[in-house]
């Protein structure tokens, strides 16, 4: 966010460009954020919701004409546009319609705040959310840092990262932090087919803060573990049941498996906000199935036979016995059990 | 083949254009043969090795222009310029040049054969050749086909299909010969990053058959085993030590793991040339790598960092220990010792 409340715009990375492109988008409309939401140019549950926040305040500002009078009715009327409006860019982003909510709540508390006030204190809100979202990170990487090994090489898998967040990440503020604390690791990277998140997205931020990194396909994970060169893996998760079942990009569960195999330690890094309490069961979770163009157009060139058929699951997940720690803001869960991670989150 | 000794041609598929394209190579010339070798439209080890056969056998033809009269000295003074010019297509291809040697065993056992005879006589090698790799495969089917459990999904890596030999492959073989049995199997083909065999190649093979058949991407491997889709899993070799430790396409390796924990059966299947006896373990295997942009650059797109570091090693091997049986045309090895490879080679 750059400026004040009624000339400022957001700055965001478009991320379907990278890593070929760094391409700025210059969220000065809510038309602008909308679209980039739409577009997968932001992505990542904390990052959308962050970019929401923003979005409100953003499609206020019309409002705002020199010399304007703006009374509380207009304004309330255009809040409740512009949050409709917001709504619709990505339909099943649990974050998205959270911040909404959290920045109309702001609204409802305050009945008798005038238009240019509230206009003002709906910018240090979308400043707090992301503010809270950079202290969650920052959490997230001091625990994760401090169960990785030194001098080691770290497996992970999808992408994590400041893309996915408005701090450092999940899992791979772990990564981050270690780094900078000079623990000497080394990365491998999933390419996380189908749709490369690892390649695209993991590997250029790793390269950005010159942390050391590999990338590898998601069927060398087993060759690089028994070449003895990883130490631990650490991933992020979706969804999270009660008994610490952890849902993630496909891929996660093979990956919990070979570390199970080779005496790896297998950590998950989300927010407590990724916890699901009303589900016990990894395989209560609804598990999305997307198009299989995703499979056979690798990069857009289609390198299967037309009409082949194709199992496309978005995610899998890692059941609590295949995970040696699961950390939170709120600390670190270990060993997974239903009674930790009640523990833990209610701290 | 097509045709006789002197006006007869090699029909190949091309490879490099499928999915998309099914074109013939019509390889009338030994330049084209070589060229097809060389650029990969023909590949596989015994596949290689019939259509270098082929290849020697087409380069002498030049000899034999109507009314000429061919002496022994230009025909072997042609035929090893022939050899060596195919030998130089792929140079550390094992069956090109122990075809290659075949043939001219041949002329050399015949020394006191007319040209116009041993041309004849080659030609009937080169069939020699391609109906033992023929049968070898129809062996390897019908042992690998009684291993397979009816009403069962079967999981399958890169391609050892048709393409790679002259009959009906190796693994592939025992997938084709369980579905022309009626044994109701339904093939999980995984994609095979990174250059894909399994969907550009297997897939076709599968489809052109009317094997029931589903394209994965490597990471689903675990799930599709979790899900209980799975009930063997079969791939070829690329070479087998002493002890019976496979060395095959990358990502096999975590194939093997995936099965052990899932206690499903995991076969490889090759013919007894795979063997390498004078190796004990796999880790005396040295393991190719291969180019970066493989990886970095899916269909031709690049889709990594640019200067992104990848590690891409073009082979893996499972151990023994993971290894359910192994099937060759002698028989099949199970379970997988030392004393037992040895026993069933020398059959």
């Amino acid at each position: 966010w750059q400026a004040d409340e009624l000339t400022g715009s957001l700055k965001l990375i478009d991320q379907t460009v990278l890593p070929t492109q760094l391409k700025h988008i210059d969220g000065n409309t809510v038309e602008h954020i909308w679209e980039a939401i739409k577009q997968l140019k932001v992505r990542g549950a904390p990052a959308i919701g962050v970019a929401a926040a923003y979005g409100i305040v953003v499609g206020l500002q019309p409002l705002f004409q020199p010399g304007a009078d703006v009374s509380r009715g207009e304004f309330d009327q255009q809040l409740a546009k512009v949050a409709r409006y917001l709504a619709e860019s990505r339909p099943t982003a649990v974050n998205l319609f959270w911040a909404i909510q959290r920045m109309e709540q702001v609204a409802k508390d305050h009945p008798q705040m005038s238009a240019a006030d509230l206009q003002k204190r709906l910018l240090v809100e979308a400043q707090a959310i992301e503010t809270e979202d950079r202290a969650m990170c920052a959490r997230l990487g001091e625990f994760g840092a401090s169960l990785l090994p030194a001098n080691s090489g770290i497996l992970t898998h999808c992408n994590t990262g400041g893309l996915a967040t408005a701090g450092d990440g999940t899992a791979f503020a772990a990564l981050a932090h270690a780094h900078a604390a000079g623990k000497q690791i080394h990365v491998y990277a999933d390419e996380t087919r189908p749709l490369l998140q690892g390649a695209r997205l993991t590997m250029w931020e790793l390269m950005q803060r010159g942390i050391p990194c590999t990338l590898i396909t998601d069927s060398m994970a087993g060759q690089v573990m028994k070449e003895g060169r990883i130490g631990a893996a650490i991933v992020g998760a979706d969804r999270i049941t009660a008994r610490g079942d952890a849902a993630n990009k496909i891929g996660t569960y093979s990956v919990a498996v070979l570390c199970h195999y080779h005496k790896i330690p297998f950590y998950v890094s989300a927010p407590s906000s990724t916890f699901d309490l009303t589900l016990l069961e990894g395989k209560s979770i609804p598990i999305e199935e997307r198009v299989s163009t995703e499979i056979t157009h690798p990069g857009g060139v289609q390198l299967a036979p037309t009409g082949a058929n194709v199992y496309n699951p978005a995610f899998d997940f890692a059941p609590a016995e295949l995970i040696t720690a699961i950390i939170t803001e709120k600390g670190i869960i270990q060993p997974v059990t239903e009674a930790n991670v009640r523990k833990v989150l209610s701290a």
